[in-house]
């Protein structure tokens, strides 16, 4: 999926709103918890309702590891679901790979090839050569890590080189020469909102992708008037604060309700 | 496994040998491609062959990973395997996670409560919110990325500070507040011989999990007179080389014909 496809998404469905199916299977509703796949059944319901409201999903791949075999495939479920039902989704696994160039490119197939996912995100500390065989699927998306959301990216993204220039930074330089913009994306957290309009001097123009709104902190007007670009250019998930937002048999309806809200704020921030 | 079991095998073996279990499906001699779970058929007899010569196991995730929810049913197998039958042999998952505490923790969770991994590798980007959830297991150790052993390890991780501090030497200082030398080790690759005496001089007594030698490289010799400590202090991988040295019926023998060569190799360097 190229970026025109999804700015032209965020034009129709007034939203820049990804989805985060962090699918911790402790949490999920009582009454699932008996489901030959608990946490298909819960994602299913979850993307029923919230779809209309989002242009991503992106799924966190630690919580279906954590579960096993049986949470690959509760995984391949649900991508192979929301591939049948919501072509026009940009389904994103979170997933923090990268390595050596043989192994990059395994993780790459298993991404890209063995699960139909539309992008990934790619830890940059291995360097180019660990990232570049993401890149040579033309249709597909890599998220590079920048400057992350928590506490810890203070620790060394934020190190500065002998010019003054920090690690976070080097790294958007680089990593412009190894793909356009329609194949690389980074991560930006929503907890450092100054720091978008120093992000923007470096890359106008391509997507970010903005965790930390919600349920770390963030907020999300702050991050729109300092992040956008005239495509939007921002694709901003919220995982616990719209999934859990309910944990009875009404958990899927309330997850709709709040991800309509979350819309509706987003509305309020788009130009077009 | 604390350190103390690992130089005590180290001693009895006279090895500091990892195979590493890289098993590319693609790879395996074609009268295992019909088996049920072909790369546990593989896995194991190579086991079988290479154990008396080796002190570790790598378990890298994405050849595991790329086959979909049967690749890591063949994980599961594999690891459930090596600690029946090899209690003493320390078991790394090489999957360089690293992600927000909440995430984290689930990785955690998959590699040493899902399955009975000794360590895994983690990669540092995001600091320390990101690592130390897998620090909360006192019988287990993580194995933190610093210098690795590609080409792209001189994008980021030989950057300098203000100070000519590289981002790999803050990573070597910072972490060693997070965990003491039972809980911690470094990835260093064997294709930088020469820095490992100026690592020597930050990280006298961790052990070093070096992968680089056979394939990419990396001489095994000066590793051992650059590297070593009182307790030996390196777990040296070996991969493509040693298991995929044949790929007829003979396999596993050749491959652990191979690992006894660089066991013999190792004996060698060692002081005891």
């Amino acid at each position: 999926m190229n970026i025109d496809k999804i700015a032209e998404q965020i034009k129709i469905k007034k939203s820049f709103l990804c989805v985060g199916l962090d699918t911790d299977i402790q949490n999920i509703p009582v009454h699932l918890k008996g489901d030959e796949f608990p946490v298909y059944s819960f994602n299913k319901q979850i993307i029923d309702t919230t779809a209309k409201y989002s242009i991503a999903y992106k799924l966190n791949i630690a919580f279906y590891e954590s579960i096993g075999y049986k949470g690959w495939i509760m995984l391949e479920k649900t991508v192979d679901y929301l591939k049948a039902n919501h072509p026009d989704i940009f389904l994103i696994a979170d997933a923090k790979r990268g390595d050596i160039g043989n192994t990059s490119k395994k993780y790459a197939q298993t991404f890209f090839e063995t699960m139909n996912f539309d992008a990934i995100t790619v830890n940059p500390y291995m360097g180019e050569d660990s990232v570049t065989p993401f890149l040579s699927y033309k249709d597909k998306t890599i998220i590079l890590l920048a400057l992350t959301s928590n506490k810890g990216s203070n620790d060394f993204q934020m190190i500065k080189d002998e010019n003054g220039m920090r690690l976070f930074e080097h790294i958007l330089y680089k990593s412009q020469k190894w793909a356009d913009k329609n194949n690389i994306m980074y991560v930006i957290g929503a907890t450092k909102p100054e720091m978008f309009q120093e992000i923007r001097k470096i890359i106008p123009e391509h997507f970010l992708l903005v965790p930390g709104v919600g349920a770390q902190g963030g907020d999300l007007g702050e991050v729109s008037k300092n992040g956008m670009n005239k495509d939007c250019g921002l694709i901003v998930n919220s995982s616990r604060a719209i999934i859990f937002a309910d944990n009875t048999e009404k958990f899927a309806e309330v997850a709709g309700i709040e991800a309509k809200k979350v819309q509706e704020e987003m509305k309020s921030y788009l130009a077009f």
